[in-house]
């Protein structure tokens, strides 16, 4: 990531990762998928993250997966890739391998085993950092990972370099807010917000973009939001962000929380007709009659609407 | 409540309960600490909150402290207050007291002993909703009562005409957000963010106002925090939040959480002049060291400049 | 409590509250099920916990149960009252009030609205301790109230004469298994197990007896496995745990956990003719068909006739 | 796993992983650590699990060591291994690799990135068994997965005949209790108890044994206990057992919670001169004054002792 990239904004859309069949990509969903969120406007693309079901694939499959979307997105935005594993080895070779290939930064996660104390994580990130051959972001993903890096580690570790920013998806704007706070000391440093439904908020607040799963669908919507938000038009937040809200109850809430996100997306994909609504084990595709309260309520939202006219 | 006065909002400081010894009211405290929120601006008051330490007080001292401070109050600006029990008809007696001594509107939690369902909690509301005197608030602290009221069951009750509004501290922005939504369809419904931290952010996406505990010792950083966001001015929005953000970290967090919050308070309310310190028992005032870091931090905020010139 | 009852031994049901309306006490069925249990061959009884509904009822009617119970058993067996609340002038009125209608030993869970920590914790007890007339257990029960009596402050209050033993409901036997070790150093000091599924085990590793629920329903089996585990006959044990598993499977989970237990052992009391179910708000009684199962799942368990042998 | 094994039974360690290097096996102490517990009278061993730090190995050290530690076990006894990984193809690929290396039974945990609900697991557990080369266990460990196998979960699972056991590390001696009623039904189909302070009730309550930890530094201790709590000789059980809980304070409590147990026990079996107490990142040995602390505790104990006795 070149400085000028610095700090990164935007709408970064976490890719979700189209699947064939077990551990196999659907290779014309991707090339399908990217283009739809390019001509959508987005600013960036983070892949291999919780929505791009990193975890769930194999070791060599993450691979293949990152190598193709890179040669797929050929530098037209800037590229993100998820290196969390709960082995230090394999994060390491991993990063090496997302350099090969062209990514422009990484993403990382707490490893997601044991639960980890705060000491602890900040070593092992500080001894991480030392050997990563790119700029990185933090991703706080509690609900994954069972543990937060608190605002004191963040603080700790801001004298690393190539620590460039912080990704979260806790939820918890108290913790976000002070995370804003950070970036007037350092202001390379960026702030990404994970859920979509505080996306509005944390730009009006002063964050730097947000990396919303939904923008896989209907980019467009995501960046005028964002628009919005950084203009300070606050009429256009708050009718955006209604729709946004419907939108999210509609598609995410018909399957099971905390996983309803993800495969209301998937399927919502499937139905736009963009790429395979398969997930990855040990998660599954929503049953017949919740596929056709999405397509109902794609419906009701204009969502297939939206997607030709994004794409035109 | 006059209907007039719906949708409630603006600042409505939880008010502290001033304790001289233990379960006895410090009155010229009171006194003095309702006249320094009024001048410094409040749109309202809420007392016998959880700020107002209520489920420690004894029945007694709770009715002597609501009439003593609705008599200093006297009708200038309008009154919550809490009415929460475990037990229902100590709830329903205690709101008919209120009503006597000119309470406003009523404010009500979830009974927080038994771990409860939504759906009994619900049925609990509408029960209780029939015999009150007054309009009520259902307040959301799942912290402390174990329960959220879930976005469900409070779209069911909406058909309550008393039920007039809530006030969240969860700290959970989409449940938040969703409770926006609410106010699209019920226009005298309000919608009142508890964590002053996140009071920006919830006017600025369209809520009422705030139960702000901070605005205790210095109301006009709320009052003026709340009108920026109202008129949609960012900058002054980030400016006061950064100061806010500030006061939060350097008083609230020197105590242990989560009631460091409170303890910070009521221990920076001593040093001002303004009213006893002392907590009512389980909580215990801050230790001699936490006391003097609180003063410097009061010094280093500039809060006592900020009381003197809110009282002139 | 004389110092002979020390430590505090064997199956001490924690008596349920008949009640015949909102906050009114079904006499009749308080002194069958008194009777009842009294013939079953327990060895004490703890009214007012959490079983009792306590923090449900009025503070009159608390006063009331507790002078009615206390008449009704007459000194035949040790009684115990919970004095939980979370003013602690309440706490201690009430206190006074147990010693005048002749209870026996006093029982006393953390308060339960503000999150606490352990030094507050052990102050608070501490100073509680002195003001107590009667000896006390402390009630460990952090489901309900949000925090555990950390074993640290369990060891450091031990110097409390008065303080003469601990009855455990976190259901974590790692913890419970920690304060068994306690006993070897004060001979007098009790370690009683909430959750009856944990009963036997309890009791087998040196525990002296159990608070257990079902004990409402057939007091004999609590006794019998109470006493199976007692002198060791492990062949008993388990097939006197099967029973019990086979009755908490059928009439504790038809309800909704954590209160299916409750909600079915008072449902269970109705149709054995023995006291009305109805419960205090804000529980309610189950729905019809969950009664029918209820009925069913008695008959399958043969608690109908247990009930009339246990009476003969 | 020939039909004679099962049910599997007995004290069967988590045997920790000696690593010399950041991935990288101390092979000599692997030898003498298994030399040193098989000397002390184990019935089985289960290798790379969460003492093992499986998931903070590299997929390629975990081959090399499960190949070691086979070859050097040379079917003396049962060898289980763990091949619980997030992807799908990565847990069947290495329970193939355990089958040519000579492994016995594999032990399963839940996918533990997502968050998983009941009917995805089962569905997962059921498609993962059909390919499976070997019996398998599953192995409960919510604190580190996030998620229970529910018990109708572990029931609708039960016609799976390379089913063959549940070892519980959840801690929930209730969930436990339900468990062992489980083998009335299926014979051949063992209940084992992970946290080594619940051993000796399991066992006196019908379980088959127990993975603990303690056993690869004191393996007769466990093995004793084991015994005394088959033949139900409460005196031993009560007496061995205030010997494990005196253990379990002195050595796991030292570091921090929940690897505490982890750190102290590897530096313990350092300290013995068994092998290297190193750690896997990310978690870290103990500093210098705790592994003295460490030290000192093991001579109250008489750890150094037990040792060598164990290995004459």
């Amino acid at each position: 990531m070149h400085q000028p990239l610095l700090p990164l904004k935007g709408i970064i859309p976490p890719l979700i990762t189209p699947l064939s069949d077990r551990d196999r990509i659907d290779g014309e969903g991707l090339r399908r998928l990217i283009e739809h969120v390019l001509a959508g406007g987005i600013h960036g693309l983070f892949l291999l993250g919780t929505s791009g079901e990193a975890p769930s694939l194999s070791h060599e499959l993450q691979r293949e997966f990152l190598k193709l979307a890179c040669e797929i997105i050929d530098h037209r935005v800037v590229v993100l890739a998820g290196i969390t594993d709960t082995a230090m080895t394999e994060t390491l070779d991993f990063a090496e391998f997302a350099l090969d290939v062209g990514v422009d930064g990484l993403v990382l996660a707490a490893p997601y085993y044991f639960p980890m104390h705060q000491l602890d994580l900040e070593r092992y990130i500080r001894e991480l950092a030392q050997e990563l051959p790119l700029p990185f972001l933090l991703y706080n993903m509690p609900s994954h990972t069972k543990v937060d890096f608190g605002i004191d580690t963040v603080m700790a570790l801001l004298d690393l370099t190539n620590f460039v920013g912080v990704k979260d998806s806790s939820g918890n704007m108290h913790y976000f807010n002070k995370l804003i706070q950070l970036t007037h000391e350092r202001p390379d440093f960026s702030v990404l917000i994970g859920p979509e439904e505080l996306l509005a908020e944390a730009v009006l607040m002063g964050a730097n973009g947000g990396i919303s799963g939904g923008a896989n669908l209907v980019p467009n919507l995501y960046v005028d939001l964002y628009d919005a938000a950084l203009t300070g038009d606050l009429r256009d937040v708050q009718r955006l962000q209604q729709q946004l809200m419907r939108l999210s109850r509609l598609l995410y809430e018909v399957g099971t929380p905390p996983t309803g996100y993800l495969t209301g997306i998937k399927t919502a994909l499937e139905l736009a007709g963009l790429c395979s609504g398969r997930l990855a084990e040990p998660l599954y595709a929503m049953p017949k009659e919740r596929r056709q309260k999405i397509q109902q309520h794609m419906q009701d939202l204009g969502i297939f609407e939206m997607i030709v006219s994004s794409n035109n």
